[in-house]
Order: structure tokens, then C-alpha cells, then sequence
């Protein structure tokens, strides 16, 4: 099943990838991660919840910790561009059957709640409360001086299901990894906003969120933050990279939160707003697809994911294997 | 006056800048420069025309450097995003009583030309053809590694015009600086593609081409640049920097081409996708607004810029002005 | 008159330049100047002094910050190898008539002052106390990371004497410029460590400090750095730059501390063990000498400098101008 | 066995390691590598030999590629400081009764050939013709950008012999590892030029040349080497990196030449010019001592190096094992 053609009259306006909550089990130790470590700012605060943002961002929140019993991923957040687009996206999922909610979120506008056909926790909502910048207040800069939330990357049990399913919703693919044997899409990499991916989708179990990543401004930035972890008890947070992927042409590094979470820190994609860019297309037996230096990714990055709060993943229809570290 | 309401909802969509002709004297002097040195890719030459691209661009094209008997920039070029949205900006044109000439450009589909109020050229197409990436062929990569054209900058007679003439074809205005006087803009950044600007406007004897932009990875390829002309007989080119702008945070170099045609290399600016981004506004007098490290920029950068061809400029009203250096 | 052959074999063996002491009239505003903002590390303090040291060195101070009425520089401490040569080195200073006073240094094993015979305070020792090493201890690094001292510069007011002193003391000299006119030195750069310099020398009314140079990772340290002063109060202490230098080929920075002490931020220079070096000429009237890009330096850069306690300088025999910024 | 106190009287002056030559089987795929892939500039060649020198280098070379019909390494280079050194040194080896020849090199002085204890093949030698500098050619730099040559660090079957040998030859030990089951040393670092190391050793079947490692001017050229090389063909030839070490804090990649001959690329670790400078010890089982970042190095790392022309190697007394990557 080859890629679709772009819909490139979606039925109301997706901005971009926006925010997401997780749940954590020990809000102090998160905090030592999300703040001290990887320097996201905090812009409240209580008990119960942290909210942080990145340095270049004026909206109020791109991650919210949520101290929890277990461990998940609620839900996905998307920043949508007016009024009308809120309502015709109600309607969309509404026409659609998928359950749609409307919620009470913090800091919000009107927001609703729903799920995409596999079961993933969506939000959508268009404006969220605006805090005055800090780029310039360079004194506030730490850790690995994440600028701006990124992507979402989710374990999809069926790729080409999801792929159909986001690219009616406008999301347009980039690049993508085709298993050569059976012709399915092994992974893909969607956008809105104009970089290589709000959202990509990986084959298995699923779904399950994969990573949430934050843009960095070099890969200096990153080589710090290994440096920082490795010598203040965070070396085994440590996962993969760093590394430039095949995929995107970007600069990576894999990194686990304290319960498991995994972040990506990146940086150096490239711009994908003409409505006529070619997705390229990988083959998933490709060693250099992963990591353009030919490093492959260990066991635990192609098996291990944040559960949904809720949602019982199921096995991946497509049993293609990557090539894994031994 | 204040900077207007964007207007979310433009007549048609532009996707973002694109391409510049400019008109230079000496074409393998030219070559030297924009090849050689900061290493952009040569798609097409002849004994009249080469035609760039940078590394990470699939169109064909983003500066068409044509043979003259006198330095002059051309059309500045925009991506449009479908043939609706051309057929919408004949429309748009004609009807403000501006000139709309459908012209023949290689390797572009229908286009039109036509003018700004002040007497820009402008160009609007909607495909360009697209060539193979060569985005990871990094052998290719030379001088500055220039990725992609970033912005024009013009000089106008009435930025307070200009801005709203733009801001009716759905550029939105990410920051500005104002008179405190008059209260009028002497400047204004405006942008479609979601970085700080496709556009600016600098008050000025105009209308005139100020710069284009290059985006470059980080700035220590600034600082290759920099190194490469200082020892290769362009040292008098480097014209202002580098350094960190106030308004836009990005790190810059300002240089001259053989026709002393303005390029700036500009990287880190930030993401502006969301449609209530708040633009942000600085006065002319603060000495960080041009470098956030405090230096001025010479007379030069103020004074000069490259002629339209065929059409006279005027002096500016606003006759404010900002720090010079001595 | 031409620079001297390297004296090979010097009576004593002198390590490196090891740290200096600089009187300064607000303690806690110089405390945020060079901890704070550049992040050099606390050793000790009290109400009186400040010792400080930077990333990489063991030994306990780099530089000492005395509560004084008046800003001045006192003695430019040197490391000697062992105490053989710090008795050769007494004899030699007192068989030139210069004065030689055994002095109480906290941290340091016996130590002698004297003077260079323009007067500049100099003082030896073998052994300064070592401390535990915090080159990996990342969660310390701030600033623009300063790893350790690289050099002093001093006004001369006679660069060919000051240079034909020094060679006797063992130093090289690594590059130097000469006026044309006279054929004599205006400066010099020399060194016992093998980099660029340990002590540099500038024609001007002197002996005055003209900067003591801490050494940084990347040039990038000294894009954060200048970030960081230019929105933390300390735009008005940037001086000059950043660039690269022609003579050293090094990437600087010059800034001023509350007082006026001129330190320089600098990196990237090269290796200079060879005993067969040959030096590398300059000419006074190069303007890529001062900076590669061919950027003048300001006047203040070249007039002004910190008093020596106590000692008055004279103005300098060598008449001969650099270009110097409008 | 601890590390020896450091011999800072030796009785001739090692100036620093200065060149290798490496027997190749084919000499344009060398090239290949080390001239368009790493960026070493050709000082002379002809059919049966290049001579290559780094950017900062003003010796005719630093490393020479000859022909042959079977890969092994030839004599490791040192400089020594002066013609008595010469002479004081050929007594030495006499004395120890390993066999001294003098040999003809082309482009040094007087140079003589003898064995360590172990059989590795050194040379000697005072002057090497001078170039012209060429560090401020930016238009000559490629590839990685190599500086100069850094370190050897060969496969020893006695690291403990190795070290005393060498410290009598007044090398100082920076850092090492012990086994701490024995007692014994597994690994050692040291220098005479004031980096971390002149040469380093390390247990396992020897000699043999482990790798030689060129300095470089920061992490990022590293990365752009990876990219270089990943997209011309050379994938394979990465073996381990790119890291920060544990050992030194250096930033290093470690790759393959056509013949196997490893080399690596380094940049950033710290002066060690102090006479009473303390060696760093690291426990062998330490995760962090080859990795700063956890990672561990694969079994090709440990198992796999040059052998010296006719020098037949012999296993390692100490069995000790590091970490290795599954
Ligand atoms: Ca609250
Ligand atoms: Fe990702
Ligand atoms: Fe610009
Ligand atoms: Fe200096
Ligand atoms: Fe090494």
C-alpha cells in the first residue's frame, strides 16, 4: 500500500502538535529530570501537577507531570487554528463514531477530548494562555536549552491504518519505511507545521506513545546534557545516541524519565511546507534508515512505551523486524 | 499607528518566499562568490543565468544570478499553494489596479508578475520543478553550508504602508519596531512560512532590496564563512557582524556580493506557526534592537541596498533614526 | 631590531603563568562579574579576597580578588619546576639588580616577588596546593566555562627590551609585529607552555595590564557568554568582538570587569613545543593582524589598561599607530 | 603495582610524539581516506609513498603512507628537544642493550631507530624541514579538519613494564586503570607535551599499534565526519563513537582505515603541564572509564590493532577483562 496523496483540504486546521500530559509516580523526581536536567521552565506548579514549557514558546504549557499510581500517557495535544476549526473537528470525529468530549483543561480554552480509531487520547483546543517570552532572558537557559516541544511518536499496531487515518486529518507525510515484503508501511513521519513531523507512527504493539521530543538549538546542546547526565546519577537514563537518523536528517538522543517515559532531544530536520514535497521513502532493512552512521537502535527502543492511561495495546499485524543491536 | 490585526483569512495562500533574480556584472566573479564561497548548488548555467539552490531545497532554484550591463535585483518570488490560490492573487492584483503580466520562467509553472504599491516586483507560481535531494550527500556541502533561502528585507518609503498592504495578503507581523515619536513603524518582520519573517520592511529611501537570507545549521558555519572570505580575498565583503539580533534572536554576518548585492547568513530564529503569536515590539533608540550585543551596524547597512530594476526610489517620510556606528 | 634567537637553555625552569591577583572596589559586584556571569569556580573567600580557579585546574586559584580602595593588577604569578629553580631564578633576578622579597602566599609554597625591569610585580613559586578535580563534575560548569589561565598582556613601554628580558627568561616568541618604518617590535607574543603565549607585549605607556585570557571550550562559549551579558546587565562591559584573531588565530572576546580589569575570553590557538618554531611577522599596518576579519579594534582597547600597585608608567618610545576604529 | 613517581629528570627531553608510517596495500584507496575523507594535506608523494601533514603542522609530516604488500605498522616518531638529546638518548638504548641504527628518513635530520623492551619500533630524531604554516588557509581545510597529530596508543602484554620503561624515558602518567583484583595496571596515559597523552598503553596481545589520534578543533567536526563518511561509502569503517571519554574527558570517534589501521579523532581534553600534576585513577569494572556517556566498546575495540612490521606479539600476562558491548 503505497503512501497517500496529501489531503490538503482537511476539514479544519490542525496547527500543530501542541502538548501532553504524563503521568509520573514521584512528582520530585520527575521535576530533578524535566527542570534541573533537561531545564524546561516551569510556569506552575502544585501538589499534584507540574506544567513547563521551553524556552521559546509563549504558550503556557508543552508538558504537564501529573503524580499518578502508574505510570502513562494521557492525552496528545493539538493546537487547532480558530473557532470554526474546533467546531468542524467536533464534528469530523463525531461523523466519525469516535467519542467526543468536552473538558476542562487549565490555562485552555475550550477543549474537547477524543480518541483516533486505535484509541489514542486526543485534544484539540485553540488557544491556550500566553506567557511573556523568555528566549532573551538567557540566564534562565539549563540543561540541554530545549526551545520548543517537537513531535509525538506512537507505536501504531497498524501503520497504514494510522497513516490513512492522520492524513485525512491533513497531516502529510514526509518521510516513511516501507517493509519491501509485503508492501506495508513499516513507519511514518506526518506534519502540520511545517518540519518533518508533529507525528510519526511505528510499527507495534500499540498503541503506546513512543517519545515526545523537544528542538534543541545544536547538537553542542546535546553533547552537554550527556555530559550533565552521565555525571549527576542519570547515566542509565541514557538510551540511545547520539546520532544523526537517516530519517529526518536530524540530530538525536534517547533518553528514559524516571518512570520510563522516553524524550527525544533533536534538532537539524529541515523545512516541509510546500504542499508538493516528496515523501521519502526508506527500506526498513536499510541500516543506515535509523542512524545515517549505521549504529542500530538496541532492543528496548522498538519494544518499550509509555502506555495510554486506559488503553489496551494490541499486537503489530506486520511481524517486520528492523535490524536491532545485538 | 499600531501594527494591524493579522488577517487569518488572505484571499489566497502563500507558502513562502522562494526565489530572487538579481542582475550582476560579472558572472564568474559572481560565481566565485555565491558558488565558491558560500557554496550554494548550481541546478542550471548558461553564458547568461545560473540558477542556485541550497542543500536542503528540492525546487530548483532560490537565486537566479543573471548576466547585465548594471547590478539590479528582479522579482522577488512566493510559492503559492494551489492554482486556486493564483487564479485569487490575479484577481487580488488586478483589482487594487496593480499590473498582472503572466511571464515565461523555466522551471516554473504559470506565473505571473506584478507590483507591490511602492513598486516591488513581485513573482507568484504555484510548482517549481523538483530535483532529487542532495540534503544528505554531504560531500556536496561547502562554505557556509546554506540550507535554504530564509527572507528578503526591503527598504521602503512607508513601512506603516507596506505592512498593511502585506498584512491584506496574510503575512503576520512577528516583531516591529516603532518610532516612539511618531509612534510610526520604521520596521517590521512578516512572515507566511512560520519562521520570524518571509518579509521585511526597514524605513528608507525605497523601495529597494535591503538583503536575502540564507538559513546556515549553526553559527560556527558563520564563523567558517568568516574565516574562508578573511583568507580567500573577500575580506572587504564582510559588511556587518556576526552577531545576535535583539529582533529575531537569530546569530547573523552581513556581506556583500561582487555587485555589492546584500546577503545575510542567518540562523536560530524561532518558531511562529501559532496564529495569536503576539508580535513583539522594540523602539528605535534601544541599542540591543539591531544586535543584542550592544554594536551598531555601519552607515552602509542603513544607506545602501540593491535598485529594482526600472523603478526609482523614493525617500522615506519617517526621517528617524536608528544608532549608527561611528 | 629583529626578535632574538630563543634562548633554549634559561637558567631556571619556568612552567607556565599561573594566576594573578587584582584589587577591585565592590567585592560582591565583581563576585557576580566573574563567578556568576563568566563562572569561574569559589576556592576560598572572605570578607577581604575572593580566590577563584577554573574548570580544569587542580591548582587552588587562578586568580585572587582583593577588596582595595583603588582597582589595580598586583604580581603576575608564574609556576616554577621544582625548587632548584626557584633559587636559580632568586639569584638570577638579584644579579640584575632587581628586587627580590620572599612574600607569605596563602596556598602556595614559598614564594619570592620582583619586578621585570620596567617594573611589572612578577612573582614565583613551585607548589600551590591541589585540589580535587572538577573537570567532570558538569552540574558546575555555568558561564562560558572557563577550563583554566591562558595569558597575560602587558603594555610595554619597550616592546624589543621587554622581549629580550623575557627570552632570557625562556619565554619564545611565537608570533610578533614589527613597525615597518623602525624595524622595531610593537608586539610580541611569548610562551612557556606551549600555546600561543603565557605573556604577550604591547607598545603603549606602560607597564600596565592590558588583559589577563582564561581559555574556553568552542567559540560557541562565546556566543552563550555574550548572550548572557548582553541581557544580564553587562552589555556596557562588552568591549571588543567577538572574532578571530590573525596573530594566534585564536577566537576572542574582550569584556571589562566592574573596575575596568580587561579579560579576555579565548580559544582555539595552536601548539608551540617545537623548539624550532619559527615566529610569525606582522605587520603593524596589517589590519588582519588584530582581527582575521579584518574588523578594527576600538581606541579604549588600545589605551587602556590597569595600573600595576604602585608603579607609574611611562609613554612609550615607539610612536607608531595600529588602525584603530573610527 | 601503583604508578610510578614521575622521572622529571630523564636523561635526554622528549619534545613530543611526532609521526608514524604506516605500510599500506593500496595507496589511492588510502588516499581516499586519509587526503579527501579526513583532510590531511599531501607534503609529498609518489608511487610509493604520500606524506601527509595536519592544518596546524609545520613538520613535513605526521604520519607517512607506504606501500606494501602486507599492512603493519612502521616506527613510532618522537622529537627530541636538541642534538645532545640525540646522543644522550642513543647511550641510553645502548646501555639498556636494545639495538640502536641510524637510518636515513627524508625530510628529518640525524635519526636513529630503536626497540622498547617489547619490540615496538621507535624513532628518533631533532629537526623535520619546516613548512610554511598553512592553519590560516581555510580554504585547504576538509574533512575533519585535522589539526595535528595528538597520541599513539598501542597494545601492550606488560602495561606495568610499559610504564616504567617510559617513565624513565620521563613520560608522566595523566591517568590509568587498575585491575583491582591484582593490583596491576590495565591501561595508562602518558604525555611529554602537555596533553593527557604522548602515548598510552593498554593490555592485550603486543605491541601492537592500537590507534593514532588526530587532534581536532571541536565535537561538531566529528559530527560532520560522520556524516561525510556515512554518505561517501565509508560507513563501514566506523567502529566506536562518537563519545566523550571517561579517561582524558576527551570527545573521540574511533574509525578504520582501508587496511584496518585505527585511527582516532580527538579533540578536548586538558593541559598537564604541572610537574606535581596527579594522575586519575579508574577502577577497570568502571562503566563510565571508556564512555563518560555508559557506553561500552565493542570486542573489534579490544581484540583488534596493527601489527609492527616483523614484531611478533605476545598475549597479555594480565587477564583482567573490561566492559564490552554485546
Ligand atoms: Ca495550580
Ligand atoms: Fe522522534
Ligand atoms: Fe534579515
Ligand atoms: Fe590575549
Ligand atoms: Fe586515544
Amino acid at each position: 500500500m503505497p503512501v497517500p496523496a496529501p489531503n490538503l483540504y482537511p476539514a479544519f486546521n490542525i496547527v500543530r502538535l501542541s502538548h501532553v500530559e504524563l503521568t509520573v509516580t514521584d512528582l520530585a523526581k520527575s521535576r530533578a529530570f524535566y527542570v534541573d536536567t533537561l531545564g524546561l521552565q516551569v510556569t506552575d506548579e502544585d501538589s499534584e501537577a507540574i506544567y513547563l514549557r521551553a524556552m521559546e514558546e509563549r504558550g503556557h504549557h508543552c508538558i504537564v507531570l501529573r503524580k499518578g499510581d502508574t505510570a502513562s500517557a494521557r492525552d496528545l495535544g493539538f493546537k487547532l487554528y480558530d473557532e470554526a476549526s474546533l467546531d468542524a473537528a467536533e464534528a469530523f470525529f463525531r461523523d466519525k463514531g469516535l467519542p467526543v468530549e468536552w473538558v476542562d483543561r487549565p490555562y485552555q480554552s475550550r477543549t474537547f477530548r477524543t480518541r483516533d480509531p486505535h484509541g489514542i487520547p486526543l485534544e484539540f483546543y485553540v488557544r491556550m494562555d500566553r506567557l511573556p517570552p523568555i528566549h532573551q532572558q538567557y540566564k534562565l537557559y539549563r540543561g540541554v536549552k530545549p526551545l520548543r516541544i517537537d513531535h509525538f511518536n506512537v507505536f501504531s499496531p497498524d501503520v497504514d491504518e494510522s497513516v490513512a487515518f492522520y492524513n485525512e486529518l491533513g497531516f502529510r507525510v514526509t518521510e516513511y519505511t516501507e517493509d519491501e515484503e509485503t508492501g506495508r508501511l513499516w513507519a511514518a513521519w506526518t506534519h502540520r507545521k511545517g518540519g518533518v513531523h508533529d507525528i510519526a507512527f511505528t510499527n507495534g504493539t500499540g498503541p503506546r506513545l513512543h517519545h515526545t521530543a523537544f528542538w534543541v538549538p545544536t547538537p553542542l546542546n546535546i553533547i552537554d546534557l550527556l555530559d550533565l547526565m552521565s555525571t549527576t546519577g542519570w547515566v542509565d537514563n541514557i538510551e540511545r545516541g547520539p546520532g544523526r537518523h537517516g530519517i529526518s536528517n536530524a540530530f538525536f538522543l534517547y533518553i528514559r524519565d524516571p518512570d520510563g517515559h522516553r524524550i527525544e532531544i533533536y534538532c537539524s530536520d529541515y523545512q516541509t511546507v510546500d504542499p508538493d514535497l516528496e515523501p521519502i521513502k526508506w527500506d526498513l532493512k536499510d541500516p543506515q534508515r535509523q542512524t545515517l552512521w549505521g549504529a542500530a537502535a538496541p532492543r528496548s527502543w522498538f519494544e518499550e512505551g509509555s502506555l495510554f492511561d486506559g488503553v489496551t495495546p494490541h499486537e503489530a499485524a506486520l511481524k517486520a523486524q528492523p535490524i536491532i543491536a545485538p
